[in-house]
């Protein structure tokens, strides 16, 4: 990929050149040599002075075509707007997909939404301010309304004049959708069926009748799930009345597994790491209060301590392990977290909760008790005594023990309370397993301390 | 989506009385009724004798398409081969798509992936040859060679033609490659070029000769994100010579770019999260050599903290923050971690080393500041004694700095070293700060302690 890399270098700087000349004819040759994802990489590398002979070189429908690939990457794609007259800005967007057009439309001031809104024609608009309604991260805020149907009575030859007539506009002819005359979905055709199957068929005979479907009202990971799992290029979307009222394509499933995905890691690494865009300040604003709430519970457990403090001034050695302890079952902690929340996020019916406590439970006490042996074994060894290592290992069996449960408890807890379980991050579980471990440990040193002192 | 679950298990229930009582005819006409994935899904909750019959009532080449879909999630597929005759599974895998059954033939010990191309027709045999060849987790690997060529020369009515010929063998017919006469790869047709434009138009003409492409050795993270960006339905693969190899569909890069989402996730967590199917047994040996691991540098932290314990003796109150400092410490150094493996995954030039560096490292300096100002505010309020207050809030400061460091340089450093970035884990780097952070906990405090007692 790295040619390409350079190439586009090259590409840039022919662009800029004519553009500062003013040869819109050699612009706009180049510019359409390339694709369209790499149209839309040169318009970011313009400088705004360049920006504004494009919008003069470039149709809206032009623009419209660019801005598709555009929304997923730009954080401030208001100001783009605002650099173009309300007239141009208006017809791309409603020259784009309606899916991406909403994309773009939510992160715009309402007073401009209303502004471009009103420019439009009126049925693009109300079809938008339909979609603008839908809840986020939803199959409704996912959808394009820009497919094809047909009807079951029609011929093959007549559904391949349709999907001809609409081709231009439909975000994807691959698969055709069959409705009745109230708009209820009915079946399916891909446009393979379509080409392969003599002319003179009905849609009815070819159709698939059984048809998946998703919701207006699913969340957007089912719906990514379901086009994944079904190797689908788009999925319909009915309402509570079967009607068709959209479909969702592939590439915005892919982009919903990516954003999952990261959102996932950031949860559990406590920081969203895609901060760094924002630079240094942002990101210290964005993980102080994590790290600040954190800060109080580790307190917390310094306040724990202190009770315990006693112990210490009797017998220091046992302030040494106490990291060592700690740590082991923070790590164990943060291991049944992920699982817990993976599981969590699969939705699978038998992965309940109980299931996953039982399994994490016993993975906890097996690797407690081997954790356990392995450092009574150590601590007995270089210490010279049994009891001290007894302790030191008994104290560490149940601590992992703990946290295994710990781990599993709270994102499961956070998940019946309509929390989103991914805010329970390692960080998290790690300190408040510190809270426990302590709890446990001079539990455990208090009973047997005595014995240790006596020897 | 639940009515689906329900449906499906009245289908299941329908499948199985029709194996019951051995109605090849109406076990057909049900399974047929279904999507692919859910044939699947059927075939997979069937006992062996009821699969064994399956086998007499579906042809290798309808059991071809069931096993497109099922090698993501089927762990134990050899032993699904093994219940097959070796004829019937060999023409089984001669009629899958390359790229699926080469993956099914990686999961298959090396004497029965003999066997099985040994019956198969020659052709098909030397091609999954090759293919088994190609490394795993490159775009070769990938790639399947069921795709449609085309000449530049040809008309477009000649091009759809072919498309005709080959559209029940190929992978997807809605790309086109148009090669020359050694099988350069020189441009690409969409379906909806050749159903659009005119018939008497020649392919050179119409074909996007801009082509971009992956090379057979391209890891396959780089192919899903190059066909994200560009909203590909598939990308043609070609060797050092420009000689199209195959190519690789969408549907593979959703599974690849969520098999790396989910290997980034386990490697924060330090887990691998889907072991949870293979029973405690293996999720214990699983996790036991990483926290063996980790035991054993917490074991060395102990040796250290040792080392100080006359601290303690003097004073106990100190060892009441360990636990706050570590706690605190191993957050930050969790997140600079996160944010370093995922600027790595990104590959992106400008995420150099030293730019990351610093923007840890000033996060860092920034988070470590604060925590110190508001640590140093709560001891002094607590003990009522600002020399103690002063002693914790600066080791706080400096430790949260420290890790932050440490976070940032060891992915980087594996990366330098040829390692997977990502083995280091969420607990990995905490062991590692409890460590350091014990080391500059007490160091500070030894400097300072003599202030302390003194007051």
């Amino acid at each position: 990929m790295r040619e390409i890399v350079y190439e586009f270098d090259d590409i840039l700087e022919q662009i800029q050149h004519t553009l500062a000349t003013e040869d819109k004819q050699q612009f706009r040759e180049i510019f359409f040599e390339n694709h369209t994802y790499d149209q839309a990489q040169i318009y970011l590398s313009l400088t705004l002075e360049e920006r504004k002979l494009a919008y003069q070189y470039l149709t809206p429908e032009e623009m419209a075509m660019v801005f598709e690939l555009l929304e997923e990457d730009v954080e401030d794609v208001e100001e783009y707007l605002n650099e173009m007259d309300e007239a141009y800005a208006s017809r791309m967007l409603a020259e784009m997909y309606s899916d991406n057009a909403v994309d773009v439309l939510k992160q715009v001031g309402e007073e401009n939404v209303r502004t471009y809104l009103r420019l439009m024609p009126h049925k693009t608009a109300s079809e938008l301010r339909q979609l603008l309604n839908y809840e986020d991260e939803t199959a409704g805020a996912m959808m394009t309304t820009e497919f094809i149907a047909v009807r079951e009575s029609d011929t093959l030859k007549t559904a391949m004049a349709t999907v001809k007539r609409f081709a231009e506009d439909a975000e994807t002819i691959y698969y055709v959708y069959v409705t009745d005359d109230e708009n209820h979905l009915t079946g399916i055709l891909t446009l393979k069926d379509l080409i392969v199957k003599p002319d003179e068929k009905l849609v009815k005979d070819i159709m698939i009748d059984r048809v998946v479907t998703v919701h207006v009202n699913d969340a957007q990971e089912e719906v990514a799930q379901t086009i994944k799992d079904y190797d689908f290029l788009a999925i319909p979307v009915v309402d509570d009345t079967n009607t068709l009222v959209g479909i969702i394509t592939v590439d915005d499933a892919l982009d919903v597994i990516e954003e999952e995905a990261t959102s996932d890691y950031s949860g559990l690494a406590g920081v969203n790491v895609d901060e760094a865009h924002q630079g240094v300040w942002a990101g210290i604003v964005n993980r102080l209060p994590g790290i600040m709430t954190l800060l109080i519970m580790g307190t917390v457990t310094a306040f724990l301590f202190r009770h315990y403090e006693p112990l210490i001034q009797q017998a220091s050695i046992f302030a040494i392990f106490i990291t060592l302890i700690t740590g082991t079952a923070g790590n164990t902690g943060t291991q049944s977290l992920a699982v817990a929340i993976r599981k969590i996020g699969l939705h699978e019916e038998e992965q309940s909760f109980w299931k996953v406590l039982v399994q994490e439970g016993t993975t906890g006490l097996g690797i407690g008790l081997i954790s356990g042996v392995v450092v009574f074994g150590i601590v007995s060894l270089w210490q010279g005594n049994l009891v001290l290592g007894g302790i030191i290992g008994f104290a560490m069996f149940a601590s992992i023990f703990v946290a295994a449960l710990t781990g599993t408890c709270i994102p499961f807890a956070l998940e019946k309370f309509n929390f989103d379980p991914s805010i329970a991050s390692g960080p998290f579980i790690t300190t408040v397993n510190d809270l426990t471990t302590v709890l446990v440990y001079f539990t455990i040193v208090s009973q047997f301390i005595s014995v240790y002192l006596a020897k």
